[in-house]
């Protein structure tokens, strides 16, 4: 008979397989199928691994910030994913994820919920280097999806390259040679015709 | 502009979307469709963070086992999922990899792509405890979808248990507890009729 603990992570492990279900607006690149957020936090992890360098602040704990980005989207099982241009979705979003780690994170021996609680709460507050070098991950990571699907989600309606630059604001002083990038980036999808100025 | 190095880093980035098409045998749970390395990758990863405490090693790299899981398949960009319990396919996996990898990581910068090159073979050589306990991971994941999908893989024609018990004999050594675990839902596919004794 396995432990009880051991019992309590495994059925945490198979409940977070639903991630692979709850769909991003960005399409993945050669494909028209919505990336889902399972995919979307392995990308998000593997750049935090290779692009650590241009955080701002040297030293950063390189496994918080994977730590964070692996789980940064399980809320999304039970609250959705909400598009981040939309601000009516982000009325009770705080509200409805706080609900979904309650949940979720309670699954794991209390150990492992406090950890997970606090990563999730870290990077959602933005309260250390590691949580805004993980937000500029999460910010970089849809750009890059976006401009080479020929600007899919930019094309919605109402999208602007001033929303657009105002949602990656906290890449300026988190990681200025990304920034540089994404800057980069958003007046070539200009030019290109892949998001209206 | 950005610097060469930055550039050759998000090439990488963008290539290694890639690895979200790649399909494998297992389905995603409440789903019929087939999971893809990308999630398989993520899975591995929370799995390294939760369950490192059971590693026969004490005291490992937890940073470099969650490395290893996320960058173990990236060759299969190139080279394709090979089924594990396909003899043919496994000829020549070996070198169609290796060409995968030579292409794929020498996409990033010398440095990285020696880092990302050396991790990818420790995990395939199992030289080292981290190796080791990613492999374990590597073995549980499947098992834990087969057995939350009526065993969808393991119904595949020729597939036994013993060929199930072969593969996770890594698992033996090297993870105990999680041992006792695989031989609990190996049995109890048996009984449920999932897999072939
Ligand atoms: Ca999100």
């Amino acid at each position: 008979m396995v432990s009880e603990r051991l019992s309590k992570q495994l059925a945490f492990i198979v409940e977070i397989d639903k991630l692979k279900q709850i769909l991003r607006q960005s399409v993945v690149t050669g494909s028209v199928r919505n990336e889902n957020d399972a995919e979307h936090s392995w990308h998000l992890a593997v750049m935090a691994i290779l692009l650590s360098e241009y955080a701002s602040t040297k030293e950063i704990d390189i496994l918080r910030v994977v730590k964070m980005v692996l789980i940064h989207d399980l809320v999304e099982i039970d609250a959705g994913d909400t598009f981040c241009y939309d601000a009516k979705g982000y009325e009770d979003k705080a509200q409805r994820e706080q609900k979904a780690a309650d949940r979720l994170f309670n699954l794991l021996p209390s150990d492992q919920a406090s950890e997970i609680m606090e990563l999730w709460r870290e990077f959602e507050d933005l309260t250390t280097p590691e949580a805004r070098f993980a937000a500029c991950l999460d910010r970089i990571q849809p750009l890059l999806l976006n401009y080479h699907t020929n600007g899919h989600t930019w094309k919605k309606p109402g999208v602007t390259s001033q929303m657009v630059y105002q949602r990656n604001a906290v890449v300026e002083e988190n990681a200025p040679e990304l920034y540089d990038y994404v800057k980069e980036i958003i007046e070539s999808s200009i030019n290109k015709g892949y998001l209206q100025r």
